[in-house]
């Protein structure tokens, strides 16, 4: 039987599980992220010990906060970028891996790990085209196309968008590097730093929420004029347990297209298009656990990767 | 000797050509685009015509103005959408050219078809993953990525991305449906609408295009984290002679990311990044041929279109 092994490593927490899909989880383990050289031991550490003769690993997935240099046939590939993290720019999360398991190892960021464990078991399955959003600490958005992660030279960084801004709205947002781009608007840091109260904290009736609903239906309009998606999934902390903005990002939305495109998904069916993800906060562990299968298949298949 | 026959169908005008490439056009012809059923005779006449027993068509590749149904298996593939161009919502161009022809026809849009032609003999050779952007009427964007024309459930249409304005712009912009989107800003008929010049006309020095450059450095920002393009070609009518707009569109593209990301397109070769189109004004006819050559390779591959 495949054994699959998934690390999601976040900015806080680290989670790695053991199994082939969200009703097979046969192990979990939670690790605090440190230092990067400690962290990745502790998780080389926990793998081994999944790595038994009797039952040994079949791949292992890791998804990981980012930048990270994805492209492909890089003599870096499965490396993080230039990152504010401390200590953690630069380290080569590929080059650990695979000189410590001889089994395939898939590299991929959190957001895209999450898009392709909502693809295989969430919200969008049997979707060959939709994005994945997640609203936290920040906003990053995963794209799948044509069934595939999509990336250019570098993977997307939508939250990283500058979008048209909500009239009257002058607040200069708080992205240190483009102020009021999405992130800078909809992410948790940037509502605690508008409203002086944790996002969590936010009453519901509070006009702030109309914004992040703005900044995120120009988002959508973003994603529907460039890659145009047959779904948008909008997860992430921020939006958990906030299910009333759902009607008002699609609101924004619709009022921001005008009328203009004739896709079926959006003008007749704006529910099933913009959706709460199916897998919630595990869609991220499931997401290193899809990758390891994927990573799994396309060298089974004799696939260059 | 394979004989390919490209059909270029714009606003105004419709241009054919035969041949097999830049270098190789045996004949060409201009039509004016009137109503559609006069329009698709007199084009199909000219097909006939070069269609001769001797020398048979091999494919054919329509380019025309969208926008056009592209999506894989639709039973309306190759149809116009809804436009404001008299009479010519919902013409089905694909039915009308495989009922005539017993050869491949490839259809798309124009803007993507000069992105064919740009990959193929132009300004992106060797390149998998780039953006052609065409600014004249309106503004469009054709977007290949590794390799192909990328399409989720409608083809790009980036021209009416909502943007983030230049500080202290407040003008409403000229697009009908969204005011300020990067066509409401940058197109000929906006740059006349703010101006009350013909963008032709426009002084060099007139402040206007240094909004018309902010506009396109913020569809650049958009490209670069979408689609992450490895460059970004920028032609049409309104930045033909106007060589100096590009530095400066450079500069804001520039001055928007900030230092964010790493990515050497962007950081150590904008001069490389964003550049004029390589086959100037024949882009789009060529772009027609271009598809030609594309289905028929595609149908003697037997792959799927």
């Amino acid at each position: 039987m495949a054994m699959y092994a998934g690390v999601e490593l976040g900015g806080t927490k680290c989670i790695c599980i053991l199994g082939s899909g969200p009703g097979e989880v046969i192990a979990r383990e939670l690790l605090p992220t440190q230092e990067p050289g400690m962290t990745l031991n502790a998780i080389g550490a926990v793998l081994q010990r999944w790595n038994s003769p009797a039952a040994p690993l079949t791949a292992i997935g890791i998804a990981s906060f980012g930048p990270l240099d994805l492209r492909h046939g890089s003599p870096t590939h499965g490396r993080i970028g230039p990152t504010t993290k401390h200590n953690w720019a630069y380290t080569d999360l590929g080059a650990y891996f695979r000189q410590r398991f001889d089994v395939p190892v898939g590299i991929t960021t959190d957001v895209i790990g999450a898009a392709l464990a909502e693809g295989r078991w969430g919200g969008a399955r049997g979707l060959r085209d939709f994005a994945y959003v997640t609203v936290g600490t920040g906003v990053a958005v995963g794209l799948i196309h044509d069934g595939q992660p999509l990336q250019g030279c570098h993977h997307p960084e939508l939250g990283h968008a500058r979008i048209a801004r909500a009239a009257g709205d002058e607040w200069p947002g708080h992205c240190s590097f483009h102020g009021a781009c999405v992130e800078g608007l909809a992410s948790g840091p940037a509502i605690q730093a508008r409203s002086g109260v944790a996002a969590a904290d936010l009453p519901a009736d509070s006009p702030v929420w109309q914004l992040v609903a703005h900044a995120l239906g120009q988002l959508a309009h973003l994603l529907v004029v460039s890659v145009a998606p047959q779904r948008i999934l909008i997860g992430g902390g921020v939006l958990s347990h906030r299910a009333q903005l759902f009607p008002e990002i699609r609101r924004c939305l619709s009022a921001s297209l005008n009328g203009y495109l004739d896709v079926a998904a959006v003008n007749e069916s704006l529910e099933d298009f913009i959706v709460p993800p199916g897998l919630g906060a595990d869609a991220g562990p499931l997401g290193a656990l899809a990758l390891a299968i994927d990573t799994h298949k396309t060298i089974a298949e004799g696939t260059a990767t």
